[in-house]
């Protein structure tokens, strides 16, 4: 009785497994974005933007080395309001990608603390060159993934045991769902809503944005950008 | 002589028309965008990501009443870099929408430094409600405007003597240029830099972004979410 009990808390248990928590105001999705020197801003703001279309059902949580201040890539700074070491529970750690990443994959501080929260998020997303990091950090290890076109061969060079998806807009592999350059992560952020809240509700937040969603993740406009194979 | 020489001057000196002036590194295009409490994210973010994506042949600046961090609706906080008033000279004014517009258009202050603003540069943007800012500033008296299909009665009550758009992407009217619901705003700021700079760029520049550029000012799938006419 009481192992049947057991059974039940664990099968319904909010947080236990990604895509069966019904989020509300009272239990809000929370997404967790990470903020670095010279990340990119649509990166960031493109899937923000469309989480933040639910209301209260999600809460936006900015991460960064240390609370304060996050300068984007030619654009404005953005707060941090915690330390990735004090980040808290996340339903979904969002890794932007941008000219930044190539300094804070050698940052070694940084990557342990992607490498912690990534192996605990029930949900991991990267936009970009944002793969980079999560490979640095070994959470595609064995994974298919997909990066900016454009950065194909760098963010490939910084994952070897990662099989790189070289013409998608999107690739989800079990918990780790890595998008394309810049614009694709919207794409995949109103996927990840259909996945974790419903379709409707997906298709709601796009016309409410006003955006045309680029629902297929095979569908990849831009994969003739990639520089050719090095290897 | 003298005066071939004052005509040559008037003709070439930069900043004297819109869209003649060939913007670089050492002159590049001042974006200033407007920040106020519970701006929409995408309003500023699309855009600026693509004036981000020139380079050091954009700068932007980031105004609000005070200088400081200023709240996104549901979301994280930037840094206003300067205040309205002490914006400096402005290439482009961009006015983002969001929820934050329904308290700020019956800020006196607030509308009267977007006025001042606006009358003095040369290419005035909006996206979404910050077409009620411009419209409550006086700026869109005479003038054709758009602004978001869901929010159209509302925003068309704060400018009566605006003939309102009801079906466009965006809208452009001299110096003044408006567009539809938040993702419309990044298509504008693409046409824009079409126009600033040339077409080739705006078109790599949405390729650096892997974005799909929605190209036509007049195609307007959104237009049918706008409510029947109020007048």
């Amino acid at each position: 009785m009481i192992v049947r009990l057991l059974w039940l808390f664990l099968l319904f248990a909010p947080g236990v497994r990604a895509g069966e928590t019904t989020y509300t105001a009272a239990r809000p999705l929370v997404v967790g974005v990470v903020l670095f020197a010279d990340f990119e801003m649509l990166d960031v703001f493109g899937p923000l933007e469309m989480f933040s279309l639910l209301d209260e059902r999600v809460r936006i949580v900015t991460l960064a080395a240390t609370p304060g201040p996050v300068r984007s890539r030619n654009g404005p700074a953005v707060i941090a309001e915690r330390s990735l070491a004090d980040a808290g529970a996340l339903d979904l750690l969002l890794v932007p990608g941008g000219f930044g990443t190539r300094r804070a994959v050698d940052d070694a501080a940084f990557v342990y603390a992607i490498a912690r929260l990534g192996g605990q998020a029930p949900q991991v997303a990267s936009v970009c060159t944002g793969a980079a990091l999560l490979a640095r950090a070994g959470l595609l290890d064995g994974r298919r993934a997909t990066t900016n076109k454009q950065a194909f061969a760098w963010v490939q060079s910084q994952g070897a045991n990662t099989a790189w998806v070289r013409s998608a807009r999107w690739v989800e592999d079990g918990r780790f769902a890595t998008s394309s350059g810049v614009s694709a992560g919207t794409d995949l952020a109103l996927a990840l809503i259909a996945r974790h809240f419903d379709r409707t509700t997906a298709e709601r937040v796009a016309r409410d944005a006003e955006y045309l969603w680029n629902a297929s993740s095979e569908v990849d406009p831009f994969a003739a950008d990639a520089a050719p194979a090095t290897r």
